[in-house]
């Protein structure tokens, strides 16, 4: 059966300490819904949290890979895709995400939060300036929206995958 | 719990007959091993018989979709991978397998073999002449096997992953 | 003789008219410095202008095409780099170029900016609201210049590519 | 005006002294009738011989590089073209080429021979197996050409090209 995946991208390295405390969170509730998890699969920030958040209750986690071994990966990945394609692999990353998510700020982040917008993929954004999104709607024909809570979060992942209420 | 994913490629429009029933086979054998099943993902050809025989026993089936959309997507693919890199996304199906099967001989699957060969990962080759098999063993520094039956095939991947006898 | 390749990026179809103008006027003067202008190559918005431009003074432009052909092509373009990536080639526009001028904002212009202050390249922000480019400079390591002329784009590319005054 | 490119494909590291010597000769054949050379653009075997045998007679030449920098890039580069995508650049390679020249015979070169096949690009073989040739001419479309001599190659390229005679 076709999975529903829902992305989940935020800083690595840099990642705050709530960005990261709040992707663990989002990770659970992901996985819970019956979703799968799909992140940029690295062991660290905003991906390490949100994996062993989904994992910590038996979620499926989908890890793409930006190097071509699994080196740097986090132990919560059932799904390795190992793309070899660097920071090439972020248009995979949008491109097979339902729904993304942004949790936290970093330049690879903003990346992919333009091209969820170019490539009209509903788009949440947490912890962050809201100018930051008020300028991403302003350029998107598809929905962007903040989200101050996990719940709120959750709720507008089945908006944008088009549940009914 | 990390997978070992199994890629088994091979052409789509111009499959044989026979190739397409011996994908069908061995998407089954590798489901039953508990390994997950990598293909191009798209309906037609290898990828779909290898896919729908993994799902008729409840195998997982990853599919890393060429397109930018989940058009022309074997029904029975469970976690697509959508890339929009057209044959770019070869060099992922070669990275992501930890053995690659190929299965019948199309451009794209011998793209596929001769990555595979590059990038060090165990190939088994079915259902085509032999000097193709022996050309890239000639090239290889890593091992590539033909296999007349999917039971041979299937001892092989054994080998590749390393597992003990 | 390694050329300097200096990148502009901008809008397509959704460009401005002022966007466009100064564009043209960039690749002109980028051309008279003897650096090669590197565009995503399609004959629409501020790739096309820049290319034009670059073209009216007989400098060099390299295309890095998003298609499998060269379909779509501005006629400006010297040498055409056929990706078939489609937005995966953002990320090569960006590795390609010594500086990235942003000339106008739209998604894809977005992505290869924050690729561009992921990747530590110089970036120039014109015909943008001031603060995507003060949030910018917030996350990056590199210099993030806003320019309102021509004149002083090319001062920063100068300084970008390290020249001495 | 749009230049036409010529890739010549060939071993890195394990290239032979004929294969090597060839590619010479050749890169400056191609630039000498006006055409851009296109190569993998790493400073090691037939990518190095054929860019510097087209910079001596004063050439033009395009590296399509694996890195995310210039580092191993061959000194006789004019336009380095940096994608950063390791493998995954070589179906760039194939896709930026009117007609693909493969130099001798390693795994990357039967992969990008292979995707010339699968994308219907003109292909001439030098320096290996009669066989290599005839298996990819019974899965192509378009022309396979076997050249004993850099002059015959030259003629296959103006054919490729749809010259008139």
């Amino acid at each position: 059966m076709i999975r529903n995946l829902i992305g989940v991208m935020g800083p690595g390295e840099t990642a705050s300490m709530t960005a990261t405390t709040t992707a663990y969170a989002l990770g659970q509730a992901i996985a819970q819904q019956g979703w799968g998890l799909l992140t940029g699969g690295r062991a660290v920030g905003v991906m390490e949290a949100a994996s062993q958040g989904a994992r910590s209750v038996d979620g499926i986690v989908i890890g793409i890979l930006p190097g071509e071994t699994m080196e740097q990966m986090s132990s919560a990945v059932d799904i390795p895709i190992v793309t070899g394609l660097g920071n090439g692999r972020n248009v995979i990353n949008v491109l097979s995400s339902q729904v993304v998510v942004a949790c936290g700020l970093g330049p690879g982040t903003l990346s992919e939060m333009a091209l969820a917008v170019k490539l009209r993929k509903p788009l949440i954004g947490m912890h962050m300036a809201p100018e930051i999104l008020q300028h991403l709607q302003a350029l998107a024909r598809s929905p962007v929206w903040p989200s101050q809570t996990v719940e709120e979060a959750i709720t507008h992942i089945h908006e944008g995958l088009g549940d009914r209420p």
